[in-house]
């Protein structure tokens, strides 16, 4: 089983000190929502954001939406083969059953995560998502597996294919991949780096490529 | 260099016969536009669909915008070994040079679509995007490929990897996968119909699936 972690996240709700920036508040109006409620967006709170620290990447659930509409289709998910996991920036973690249809619309998607910051799990019978509080290395640690690669640009190089190779011989191997836009982890990651390519990949692309190379050498 | 076409995508302005619907007419308001100059979308135009003919699958440009977000990013691309077309159920083209940048966030996706609809350019001067009236046909003609693949459910049973082989001792093979959600082609396709999988597969799974495959046999 293939454990796909999309880390450090930049979703979450709008943060306590823009609540009040009129970026924010009007837009929670339009949606006829409270500033607390919705998700931060960087296409919708670019001003506001400036006054945040690392305003520069924060606010971007359309990198999540994107990761997760890639792995949940996947054949390696439909063939019962990836477990995907989200974890944000503030140390959240949100489980995601395999069986899960994720919203194909990007606004519904919103939607979905803000009922998750609010209740927990989503929706509140099946608890398809369901978030807790949780480090990348609780989250590591609780997944208990062989080996533990993370996705960076200065990694070691190795060829998608190749590296599909190395995660189909492993028992309960996890992968992690920033779910940010640019830039480096915040947090320690203190695992073997490995890189596919020699330019900077979207978080979707990494993607892609690990789950399509992992079933090249499975299927 | 591969050939993607991603075709009778279910991408176009609302038609004529539904512009008084009040789903349209609102939703057209709360954007600011008139109705003629919107996207159908699904999403907010499920009322009005009803009344059109295959209204239980038109109305999508989420799935090309997640295609060519995949496409675009793929390393493939990068590497300047691919090329993306998007053909729509009306017969028009767009012609996607590889470079472009297409906008991560949804709704500005959705703007960028309609500036195409009404331009038939955009950016004016960089005519990253193009729009022309074509058919499946003519753009395949256009092409002039040494091989045509339509991705199909009922197709030839090939495994991606071997598929990926295959495409990539071609010359200037042309894949093309349909950019709707469910059901078949409605216009002839021709041509050599292969299967990745025993059960339907998203559009963009497909498309990753293809990319990927094809990076294996070439990288």
């Amino acid at each position: 089983m293939l454990h796909l972690v999309i880390a450090e996240a930049e979703l979450e709700l709008v943060p306590r000190t823009i609540r009040d920036h009129p970026a924010v508040v009007n837009y929670a109006k339009r949606r006829g929502k409270r500033p607390d409620e919705v998700l931060l967006d960087s296409t919708y709170h670019h001003a506001a954001l400036k006054k945040l620290s690392d305003g520069e990447r924060r606010g971007r659930p359309d990198i999540v939406h994107i990761c997760l509409l890639n792995a949940l289709e996947s054949i390696a998910n439909k063939e019962g083969k990836l477990r995907v996991y989200v974890h944000t920036r503030n140390d959240e973690v949100i489980y995601i059953k395999p069986e899960t249809r994720i919203p194909r619309n990007y606004n519904r998607f919103v939607g979905l995560m803000e009922s998750l910051f609010r209740d927990r799990a989503v929706p509140k019978n099946l608890e398809l998502l369901r978030m807790e509080e949780k480090s990348l290395v609780e989250l590591v640690e609780e997944i208990n597996p062989d080996e533990i690669f993370v996705m960076h640009e200065d990694g070691n190089a190795v060829k998608p294919s190749e590296f599909g190779k190395i995660l189909s011989g492993l028992r309960n191997p996890v992968v992690i991949v920033g779910g940010f836009p640019h830039g480096d982890f915040r947090s320690e990651t203190p695992w073997e780096r490995i890189s596919l390519y020699d330019a900077p990949l979207m978080a979707w692309t990494v993607v892609n490529e690990v789950i399509i190379s992992f079933e090249h050498w499975i299927f």
